[in-house]
């Protein structure tokens, strides 16, 4: 299989839910156009911030037949749909799925139960899930943090071996840049890698990447069209100003609460996609109004999606 | 809602699966006869051991099912359900397909991709999961190792200050003795703590603990009753003699590779349960020949479920 | 080289500081006196609660020698030197000067800058130290969550082979009981366990440990004596209700700042031993005048030294 | 104090042992005339490279006198001490000598046995020790996988609020560089932050560092050199190839046993530093001969030291 990798920023979407906690799936067409509007190339759903892990497989699929649907006259828009990691069984269906639906490309994480502790176990998880959607590029999601999984991907790939036809990359959500940088250059920088720390997109920039998959470029794609504008202007003093104004926007997730806290920056926007389940923590009302102040503190009206 | 203590001990069954991975359900009835010959109390199904986390709920609901029948004119015998922990949707469903089915009891365990770090975040998981089998004791499962949840249960205790009817108690899959037995103690001891720590009864018995829960009373229960009579008896020479032998057939586990030995102990009593399914790893032919020694040197068929 | 074993309570004595943080030597003679009058067996000096790691060589020497003084007419009196850990010549230096103290046992931690992370490195080290006083007892001081060496005590035996000639034993500062019971074993029960986690003494008694090390022992060594005491008549229930007292009071040591906490207790029974160095830091007068209360609360002053 | 910041390399020299262990401090002004045939623009003497831990007070300052002297006549080299981190006293001492020496300035890293979990207690120990050398300016030194101290930079100095006068900057030697970035940006740039993972130079170097200190760079300067001309010359694609060949050399360290392998580069340039002191193991003959096939399959020796 031959893939073109993927140029510009794929956003995260959030799963829209609605007060009660039921899939609010309508609102997804509105997103879909909030996105293009804000010139992203795509959608990673179902994944972290998409809270795949708290959704059915019956309203992951409703999620993706939807973003389907939402883009169906657009073939440029790319959906990736993380397909789980604990269950193998559950993956290969939603694999299958995928397929059918025709998206751009699946994605897998480790097992995070039972997590693997060699390369090779991961790589033999990938295959099974790899050929459940045959002719679909697979991406491996490599986020060590929430999988626990800390084989390196370096590892990773040479377990492959190159003998898993749809493997297209990774979606590198980690700061070991040695190894992203290594992955990059294995077999003539055949691996499409995708950076996912949004706060460290310029340093990925430094090393030759040219596709990212965050959850901030949902709300504030502008600041780092300019950043990826700046770098290639190689005006790299103004990169660093408008990586520091995406950190700053970044610490004020730590400060209320961590992943919750996007769905807070959507509302900033207008784009209500109500709390997050259990087990994320949403915010109360009061922390609300303070992560609003210091929200306008640091500028984020004047660089967010519109 | 008033609990009863559970006294003796818990076997923690294996997913019964064929050589080509698919569930093994007919199994049940010879596996459910050979617990009970080996005077064994209960189930703990679709647990670590069980897993669950490997089979879709369509799986673990046949799983729970036919325990349901094998066990049906054995009102004694007890079957605790793991529903789950990642999705508390899930958890839900099945919770009360539990209730349903009028097994003993729901276990659930702690989100482990969004893992809780504070007490209450998780007492509220608790709540809702538990409030799905309103009729029907909770025990919530606490094994750190695999969840990455630390949070003390001592702290999860009083999160709850009482306010889940149906919270029954703890299945404690952890070394934390002073935890342990913090909770032992709490509200005059009206919580059920059941151990977790097969190498590690000897300790709990001295603690006051009365009922287990582990995977190797599936192929070892002989050794393990000697050991709770040595105890009873005061003969804590024999007691540690015979908890010393549970700990080298528990150190083949390790050497083995881990969780899937144990299939390979419940194959040398001739109950064939089939491999795990990946992630985890199976032992290959040769290394299972030196298993096998291996086991015979250390008295495996002297102590072992007949 | 034949050892007995230790029995009963070793107390790891900490630091006497000045309020400008200089060592306070002279208390060392009434310290003695205050182990002695509450039947405690030695003292492990120089360690964790010691502060072994924040003095210089030439306090810790004084510091031994004190002690050496203080007990030089007591030959039953067992003083344990910890010779320290991230720098082996400092450790020989140590080693070799306790022994021209002739003190009763030397003790060494694992290096925990460059941490060995496999047992032979680790054995190798024991070896080099040990050599450095070869006429005199050496225990190894098994703490990982200080040093981050978490090599198993079963594999670091088995490492040594025996063939360090003064190797003595292990101060046992960790909850693996499985591995604590499995170096009880090893070779006949040829090595001196001594328990250091007083939080669980009481299952710690029953596997068969007889001596243990605990820097609770300094302030409330009448406590232990009678949980040792129940055990020994096999009143189990009272010997937990000890333990649940010991627990509550060391609870407190978490509440209110860790390690710190030892010396606001000492304060308590009379013994002013100052505060700790940093990078401890130490309570504040308003927590202090809340730990009293808090103290009194649990009834510290009904099993404390006296 | 005003501070110029550092440019360009800064090497962090091995201590230079004979066969036997003991120090081989007669090779220093070689080593010396070595950097500065390289065009190093300093030394970070008894650091993690130099077995500062491993190295008595004494030793510590023969080394650190012994550069001083190979220097003497070269203001322009400079040399940072780190005076230790676990006992404040004798980092204090340390701190003392190294401003007597007239050296550049001093280092210190977290205390790494009673480790600091919040920022305050860290930068009061920064406080008291900066103090004892205060005409020296000071750099904390960031390196969590060796102390596990992991306080945020940003964090300690938001801790200091700029009040410890002589306090410079950092060496920052972990892959947080959302927290690097933020601390080059704190009060108009005011500290000095130097890179120390030589695997991810190009990284900081696109957000604006421009000083580095390292252990690779004691054998292949030349290699870094032309890296950071690359860069400057805005040749990206051949940054990264050089950055590739950097971690192809790194990677060696971690195939053939850790931090040890340095010394083996450096017995390959001519430069013999004997081995590791214990608890740092060494390389065995026959592994030395396969890294030797390994070094020179990587083109070591067409970028290293000469």
């Amino acid at each position: 299989m031959k893939f073109k990798k993927i140029e510009g920023l794929i956003a995260a979407p959030f799963a829209p839910l609605l007060q009660n906690g039921r899939l609010h799936i309508e609102v997804i067409p509105q997103y879909y156009q909030l996105l293009k509007r804000n010139k992203i190339a795509g959608a990673f759903i179902n994944g972290s911030t998409g809270e795949g892990v708290s959704l059915t497989i019956e309203e992951k699929k409703q999620v993706a037949a939807a973003w389907a649907e939402a883009a169906e006259n657009d073939p440029e828009f790319k959906i990736i749909n993380l397909v789980g990691g604990a269950s193998l069984e559950d993956c290969e269906e939603m694999a299958a799925y995928t397929e059918q639906l025709k998206l751009y490309a699946i994605s897998f994480t480790s097992p995070f139960y039972f997590t693997p502790v060699i390369a090779q176990t991961l790589a033999d998880c990938c295959r099974r899930v790899a050929a459940a959607a045959p002719n679909t590029p697979f991406y491996y999601y490599h986020i060590p943090a929430l999988t626990g999984c800390n084989i390196p991907m370096y590892d990773l790939l040479n377990a492959i071996g190159g003998a898993i036809p749809n493997f297209a990359g990774i979606k590198y959500t980690h700061e070991d840049f040695m190894d992203f940088l290594s992955c990059m250059y294995m077999e003539n920088g055949r691996y499409d890698m995708l950076w996912g720390r949004d706060e460290n997109m310029l340093p990925a920039l430094a090393l030759g990447c040219s596709g990212a998959v965050g959850s901030t470029y949902n709300y504030a794609a502008p600041l780092y069209h300019e950043l990826i504008k700046a770098f290639n202007d190689k005006e790299f003093s103004r990169a660093r100003d408008l990586q520091v104004q995406a950190i700053e926007m970044i610490r004020l997730l730590g400060k209320y609460g961590g992943i919750a806290v996007g769905k807070a920056y959507m509302k900033l926007i207008g784009l209500d996609c109500g709390g997050f389940r259990l087990p994320v923590k949403n915010m109360d009302d009061p922390s609300f109004k303070k992560f609003m102040e210091d929200a306008e503190r640091i500028g984020f009206y004047n660089f967010c999606s519109k």
